[in-house]
């Protein structure tokens, strides 16, 4: 007679593998084996199916998302809104049970997991938001479940390891365990279960049973094994249903005591319970943004990074759930605000748990993750990693799913192009924007002064729903005429604007500044250029058409100018000036000299000859011709005329004067760059 | 008075710090820690200056690449093709001592470094591929050299670690150690040494000396603690010049021995030999094209990871030099060949040092630097590496570092699109293609069939200064008519081709062949498309104009057709039909009809009303109006006038006729995507 647990147990592992087989896809294997240890462990922890985002849960982190099958019957069984028909949707399009879990589809799943290694460090940031928030709750230090191969490695990062021989089946060695863990205030605790992939299949202890549905025999084996019917699927006995209710009653109760006392706190302490209640209402302060400085032209210049720093600086003390930290580069990316306190454990005597600085260490990818437990933790979080802008791209996996996830965490990350100078091409940027502005959902900031770096901040603080990469400069910028807070919220903007434009010169961060001198330099020529500071294309593509057309107009030649690579313009611009190759170690005035990013190259760009197809050999850009001045008077050219005839279309290159044939390229939007 | 060796560790330290102070740039702080080590690691090595490229060298991996002043003087010293002169250009632009060692620039530079976390990892590489190569030495496990704050985390993965107390002064301790290192045959062996940042300086032990340049007071006191002339810059000794001379004499010796031995081994074993050499030359077998295997439209569909194992197989036994593994996902890349022997210590049972399937289990990162350091090894390795497309992401740091060295490393990633199905959108590309086509210097193939995956390989492995992706489907796919290795070789091709085309349908991969059956939909409604295949933009761009003009000709509207952000094709296309957002949980054909990648739906894009500018919310596409047959008869349009007078351009939109002023934007280039 199997007690109830076993029976529980049975159950979970049979909704999972039905859920496979109803899929017939997906994995069985490890919902097998981690059946027993998941059921001790929610019973062990607290949480409300009703109200899956109470606030002072226990939170479950699924690092292996491919056993999502587990985490699913476990939600269902305990009565969250998912139910057994999902299962059967168990993958399916448009389903609450998708083949990873993913926490913007299921209520219950804490976040997004399904690439590996991200889960633990999801877990951390969860732990640190949990211990920095004003909650009425014993601070405690987070354990952590999860199995590994390697307890000597895991105890030389200063962690307990307990081991649980016979993880299938001793339930009580791992209540034990889970016991024992809350013990240790000092140290986080790994207990190592000893667990057998596919427990109970016929192919158990296989690889065969990671990623392939079970075969039909296995199946009623398995639910003969378990004194189940063996025909029947989704099988619920009555008593486990009447158990899992019970446990749920159990846990609102705790809920509850919770609850009185939260509101027992917030009479007692007005202010500080009104300031969580707030953070917990997923509000920002009234009138935050009048803290967010503002500057003018007669402003001296500075590099955007003390720009952004100047930022931070003003809005600490203001908002305590903006914090944030850097992968040790905190005295380079300047994101400590003066006076901060580190967030560290008291006993270090280096900082507590109110602080809002965190010293990451040299990690961006376990910065990112991190980041995004902070985030999924709930209250309103604001948090920000710093870090070169290059080696943002060591966290690319963590960045995609802050994207995927809709975490709104801010990268603070500085040195963003050759102006950082003689680190050199191993530090500097020139695929990382374009990557970065290929992710969905993801706003990334190139700001080319204060106003702008306060209006990239004011965007990603006030984020919900996307992450944001700020990218910022470690040379000095003037303060330009024309930008603004609210100009930069549009993503893009025309700085520089002209009656009729004879040319747009589009740019964003370090080179608006030397395109506004461009155009100065083309104004004495009699050549009107426009200049549209574009600091963000995902906040300028979701303007109104209207707006974007009265920026980047039709019918006037655009030429782009930032010092990365030319992949991506052809969508605003016809020509480009860029870098498509990496770059080079020097003084960054050599390097921009260099690489043709110079007011006066600029400015001879559009009234470059078209057979000046090249820079220079090194940088190899096709630009030239947009104006061709060189052929002066009246030259007028028809560039073709599509004629549309009976669901044909011909397009003919039609009247042609001038040897200009080139032309054509840039209006077609065939612009094609050499690489060198 | 000083030892020989102090000496020479001084004028080490000494060039060192004068070249940073030269460049007003750098890092003196390191080299004036582990000079000492350095000093007694180089003289335990065996290599020649003179023939810096000698393949039984021993290889110092400098990881942390900030310390390169340290390596730079050591090439002076030893009198490699580096002089006092290149040390005082020391960060300059076009020196061959740039801010981090390339070892694109610098004779004795083994490997790029500077990004923290790649030395060991290339030191790996070049280890296993020493060891894996026919050579007659004595197989060694290689000791490292670095210094660590965990030796138990180092232990936890295996190796031995020694400790030398006195890292700054006990010489002997250091050779002690190293003979110690050499003993183990077992393991790897870490030596931690305990040295003083910036050891001597004013400021030692301190962060100030990390990454500033030393004040002349401070140079002058060190100067004088070494009995230096105070203010004589880059001095030498002539005892110094003399030991370096007797060292390198030595060393020459050394080589001179095995050089002997090399040419009776040659003599000894003409086969085997010859083979080596081939190796050492950097030449391919002959004729090594024959092995690839080609297709006809008559056999079957197949995976294009399945068509890359055909090709892994067929070359397997013909090109040892080809040598790869999977990051954990051998089952699923298809990445071993039938027959092959693991890359394992024989002492394991698991194989042996002439394996060439490597196990590098889930650390994609960890395998990009360890493929990179086999690359860097020499003798024209022809390594890959497996994973999914998504998971190369994580390697983004090691990928980037190929592209900039040069290495001809090969990423076999599967499972390239939403068409891996049911595991979801944290496993589906969206941003990954245009990640890496943005970086410069590198091929990004995504075959569309049998004879395509064959093409990539072919330009893949003769390539000798540049990486390759290469992208592989899951999903079946058929082989097509009109497909080769040498049309696959110029990196785009016209797969179908009309006379006088009305449109043009350009696409990647699985999606080839769905513009095909596009295509002919099109062709039944009397509308002539042709469809280019483009499987590698970097070779594309590689072709002449005249032949890119050829595929993609101006006068005809191009429509792109690709299951990943449309973000880049404006550079080809004038629209566009992608995913700007991420993929979804389901089945691999629910998800290829849901974001509208069927024949019927591309054949419909080009004839669509312009004002449909969406096929869906959720996918959220401007595509529509290509050719806008709605219209019907006769409609023309002027589609614009560009009138260049007296240094000025006006653009007129001109005579239109209808309501398609939309058109416009395709013709213009500037079409904006909008994102969801």
């Amino acid at each position: 007679m199997p007690s109830i647990d076993e029976l529980a147990i049975s159950t979970i592992r049979g909704l999972a593998v039905d859920a496979v087989s109803s899929a017939n896809s997906g994995h069985p294997g490890a919902p097998l084996g981690l059946a027993p240890a998941a059921h001790v462990v929610w019973k062990a922890m607290n949480f409300n199916p009703k109200d899956p985002n109470w606030i002072n849960r226990d939170r479950f982190v699924l690092s292996n998302g491919h056993a999502c099958a587990l985490l699913y019957s476990l939600l269902v069984l305990y009565g969250y809104d998912l139910t057994v028909d999902d299962l059967k949707q168990f993958r399916q399009l448009g389903s609450k049970t998708p083949g990873h879990p993913e926490a913007t589809d299921t209520a219950g799943v804490e976040v997004t997991t399904g690439p590996l290694g991200q889960g633990i460090s999801n877990a951390v940031g969860i732990a640190i938001a949990q211990n920095n928030l004003l909650l009425p709750t014993t601070r405690t230090t987070s354990s952590f479940l999860t199995p590994t191969s390697t307890p000597l490695l895991i105890q030389s990062y200063g962690w307990n390891v307990l081991e649980v021989e016979k993880g299938d089946t001793d339930l009580e060695g791992i209540a034990k365990a889970i016991d024992e863990a809350k013990k240790s205030t000092d140290k986080p605790t790994l207990i190592r279960l000893r667990t057998i992939i596919g427990y109970g299949s016929l192919k158990q202890g296989t690889h065969d049973v990671h990623g392939s549905p079970l075969k039909p025999d296995d199946l009623k084996q398995l639910k003969k094994g378990w004194g189940f019917p063996e025909d029947a699927s989704f099988y619920i006995p009555d008593e486990v249903a009447k158990f899992y209710a019970d446990e749920v009653a159990k846990k609102q109760k705790t809920q509850a005591a919770w609850d009185a006392k939260f509101a027992e706190y917030k009479q007692k302490y007005p202010e500080a319970g009104a300031e969580v209640q707030r953070r917990l209402d997923g509000k920002l302060p009234d009138n935050w943004r009048q803290h967010l400085p503002t500057y003018t032209p007669a402003d001296k210049p500075l590099a955007t990074r003390k720009l952004s720093e100047n930022v931070i600086n003003a809005l600490h003390g203001h908002i305590p759930e903006f914090i944030g930290g850097s992968a040790d580069l905190t005295g380079s990316n300047l994101t400590r605000a003066t006076g901060s306190v580190d967030f560290q454990p008291p006993s270090t005597g280096l900082g507590d748990y109110d602080g809002v600085y965190i010293r990451y260490g040299v990690r961006e990818h376990g910065m990112g993750a991190i980041m995004n437990g902070i985030a999924a933790f709930g209250a309103n979080y604001k948090n920000y990693g710093g870090t070169f802008l290059n080696f943002v791209s060591y966290a690319a996996g963590a960045l995609r799913l802050s994207a995927l996830s809709h975490h709104p965490v801010i990268w603070v990350a500085t040195h963003d192009s050759i102006g950082l100078g003689e680190d050199g091409p191993t530090h500097q940027p020139i695929e990382t924007l374009a990557h970065f502005r290929a992710i969905p959902n993801l706003s990334v900031w190139r700001p080319a002064d204060g106003n702008e770096v306060s209006g990239a901040y004011a965007a990603a603080i006030e984020s919900t729903d996307h992450p944001a990469v700020i990218a910022l400069t470690r040379q000095n910028l003037p303060q330009l005429e024309g930008s603004s807070i609210e100009n930069t919220l549009k993503g893009g903007y025309t700085l520089v604007k002209q009656d009729k434009p004879d040319v747009i010169i589009v740019s964003s961060g370090s080179e608006v500044s030397i395109s506004v001198a461009a155009a100065e330099v083309l104004s004495k020529q009699g050549v009107k250029a426009n200049v549209v500071s574009l600091p963000d294309f995902f906040t300028f593509d979701k303007q109104s058409y209207e707006y974007r057309k009265s920026v980047l107009p039709d019918g006037v030649p655009i030429l782009s100018v930032e010092v990365m690579t030319t992949f991506g313009w052809s969508k605003y611009a016809h020509e480009h000036l860029g870098i498509n190759r990496f770059g080079a170690s020097g003084k960054a005035g050599d390097l921009y000299k260099y690489f043709g990013f110079t007011p006066e190259n600029v400015a001879e760009l559009p009234t470059r000859p078209s057979s000046s197809t090249k820079i220079s050999d090194h940088v190899g850009q096709t630009v030239g011709g947009l104006l061709n001045a060189t052929f002066g008077n009246a030259v007028e050219l028809i560039v073709s005329i599509i004629a549309l005839k009976e669901n044909q279309v011909r397009i003919v290159q039609a009247s042609m004067l001038g040897s200009i044939l080139s032309n054509l390229l840039l209006v077609l939007g065939c612009c094609f760059v050499a690489g060198v």
